[in-house]
């Protein structure tokens, strides 16, 4: 028999890892709550007609597909019969795919059941998604998403409100250096014009958002090739700046691009998003295209300087989510957490609080069969007070119930022999310190009650 | 364009279903943990190899299986290309599936991790699974299980540990009246002892499996198909008792079997069970049979009587989970409790608590725009005392903000205008009363702060 193995790009989560991943995914959960967010969950599995389409060519490749139950060849044409090609075979062998994001699953949502809903509707999801990507470090086929959006307002509040939600979110977590960079896709496009060539609106975004990787030279390089002259390209660059968000930095660049409606309008959504007085790190930079996507107004992306790991979480506004849905004009803003990453960055700066590992705070350790039941009410009564506590299953040597217990991180042990039952002291063992005290119940339990 | 839909069998959870879900899942959950049990999460996806032959030739039938990513069909025979029929292909064209349940991948956890694990193993595991089964009322091709399993002891502390687990869920969820039946796997051998047909225990448990359904002259009809005759069929009969578990009840049956040895060893382990002192509802009931599981020792099904649902959780003792995968001799003892079927349940009797579905407890109902920086200073001080605010995002008509907080059950509002910011005193509207107090923002936050 073969050993057993798992998928490639595919990961189990064992207790101690899955402590430290509830912590991260736990605390954001928490914030998303207190700011008015209500949960959704929709299935793993979406029809190809819902998917397929909205992620691009390569992201349509990426989608896993369902093979259909049963005879899954019945729905193939004869004529593909006879020499079978799986390029020709395969809009007909499955219907189903696994989520590949959560966003279209929430307008796939939103567009089925818009007549019930309140808007704005607020909505958190936080859920596995799959792509058939080439795994390698830091990137998996089962990921977790961490989403938070706000649909059907146009009011720049929802975004001051989610900058403020990751500005809680990081220092929660012991991560107050993060920076959110912040832009409008309204500016790159003021500066498309500016350069003289709104028509290369899209090549230039693809340039710019290289920059992190390839740097100004590479971007220039870039733009020349998607068609930009050696001055428009310049000039494209003079606009490129990172600096501070604030009523400074927003009218130095009002005034580079003041002949552009569009630079005045996405600058002014930056302004009253200010103007709602939130505290966070806001870095205004033009440098932040966020690729192709369906973003349409103010665009984030945080990182942890020096972390050495990228973007830990996105967002921005679309005017359209659910329009491929056949459900018009509803606008919305949204964020995402990289659960992975701020994984890898909690990790690297050893910055997880202790004891997140601990599942059993205390173990009752019976010296023969005849302390079981005695264990068993001890442990009812620690676990009334919040105490997670366990017997030990078998009556086995001292040495080795502690070495258990030990082994488990358990910081607490409760010796139970029928001398302790007789003489109703028992011996509470602090196994961190080494050091034992010797406890009435009354006195053990109002230990634990604080 | 179509109009989006669902993949049948699967089901969006909207946030009044999520909430109430939830309240299930974290009550397990609350009391698993207080037992030391740790959380482990596995793959959506698991390798064919590792799923298949272990739910039978029905079960492997259930399996979703992913296609294969690009071209599908390259590992395909060519003797098989020209005339493809969907049977051949398949072991060709995927070779991962999705999770049927979380005790496989349990197994083939502990066995890719049994160094690195310490024993006696505890873990918790709530994830959804996924069967090709034809949809039906209460039955879902996505649904989820939630599981606690004690690997690696023969202890039967973890059997009425884990009894004790149930009895403590249910009564958490109000549902008191709960009763879990009971049985040893060894007394029905004995049973087919008794009845002098030992190499039909297979056949006879089947038709056992089947009281519930069919009753004791169905019983009896099908026994007779397996080839009892007709007074081995009514020595079977004569031992399928339900009464309440107690020494009384245990001594009763164990004179009836007194001449088999393992009928005895059956009634021993239900009466350590007993003995820990644990208070659930217990009945012994011979009639329950647990299909052709693989379990060996205890074993139980808990049910609501008078609900007009099946058993909404069960489990028992198997003695070799991971052997399968190459690890022999862990035995170990589980339970599942079934959250779709206990949401069910809860649903018909009412007996939800109330206001789960409140995800934002007070709304700030700015009056113009220039209130928007107070609400959001307002809403900040109010979430770090715990509540759940929200700034309505628009300075719409104060009617249109109540009406909305009123369709989303938001029990409180504050109305934030200039007024209001002038005199310092805020009116504080609790919705469901349809009543109002005029507080200071001091009393405003010392009102929420118990």
């Amino acid at each position: 028999m073969d050993k057993p193995s798992l998928p490639s790009g595919t990961r189990d989560f064992a207790p101690a890892v899955m402590a430290r991943r509830r912590y991260i995914t736990g605390t954001i959960e928490r914030i998303y709550r207190l700011h008015g967010f209500a949960q959704l969950e929709t299935p793993a599995m979406e029809n190809l007609s819902v998917l397929l389409g909205k992620y691009g060519d390569e992201g349509d490749k990426l989608v896993f597909r369902i093979l259909n139950s049963g005879d899954f060849l019945s729905d193939v044409p004869e004529a593909q019969r006879a020499n079978p090609e799986a390029k020709t075979l395969l809009p007909h062998v499955a219907a189903k795919g696994l989520r590949y994001d959560l966003t279209v699953p929430f307008a796939r949502f939103v567009a089925m059941n818009r007549h019930q809903l309140q808007f704005p509707f607020r909505r958190y999801q936080i859920q596995p998604v799959w792509r058939a990507d080439r795994p390698q470090k830091g990137r998996y086929r089962e990921f977790w998403q961490c989403d938070a959006d706000v649909i059907g307002t146009r009011s720049l509040l929802a975004e001051a409100d989610l900058l403020l939600i990751m500005h809680e979110a990081f220092t929660a977590l012991g991560l107050s250096d993060y920076r959110i960079r912040v832009s409008n896709r309204l500016i790159l496009e003021a500066i498309a014009e500016h350069a003289g060539r709104p028509e290369l609106f899209r090549a230039m975004v693809v340039a710019i958002d290289k920059w992190d990787k390839i740097g100004a030279e590479g971007v220039k390089r870039e733009l020349g090739l998607a068609g930009f002259s050696e001055e428009q390209t310049l000039s494209v660059l003079n606009c490129m700046q990172q600096q501070a968000l604030n009523p400074d930095s927003l009218d130095a660049l009002a005034q580079l691009l003041a002949a552009y409606p569009k630079a005045q309008q996405g600058l002014d959504a930056l302004r009253t998003v200010l103007a709602s007085g939130i505290k966070a790190n806001l870095v205004l930079d033009t440098t932040l295209a966020r690729g192709l996507d369906y973003y349409t107004g103010c665009i984030f992306e945080a990182e942890i300087p020096n972390s050495g790991f990228g973007s830990v979480a996105s967002g921005g506004r679309y005017d359209d989510l659910t329009g491929v849905f056949g459900v018009k004009d509803l606008s919305g803003v949204g964020i995402s957490f990289g659960i992975d990453r701020l994984y890898d960055v909690l990790e690297t700066r050893a910055a997880f609080p202790a004891g997140l590992d601990i599942s059993t705070e205390l173990l009752l350790c019976p010296m023969d069969e005849s302390c079981m039941s005695t264990c068993f009410q001890m442990a009812l009564e620690l676990r009334r007070l919040g105490v997670s506590a366990e017997v030990y299953p078998d009556a086995a040597k001292l040495r080795k119930q502690l070495d258990h217990a030990n082994q488990r991180n358990i910081p607490y042990a409760v010796i139970v022999g029928s001398e302790e039952m007789n003489s109703g002291i028992f011996p509470l063992k602090h196994l961190s310190q080494g050091s034992q005290e010797m406890l009435s119940l009354q006195d053990l339990f109002s230990r634990f009650r604080s």
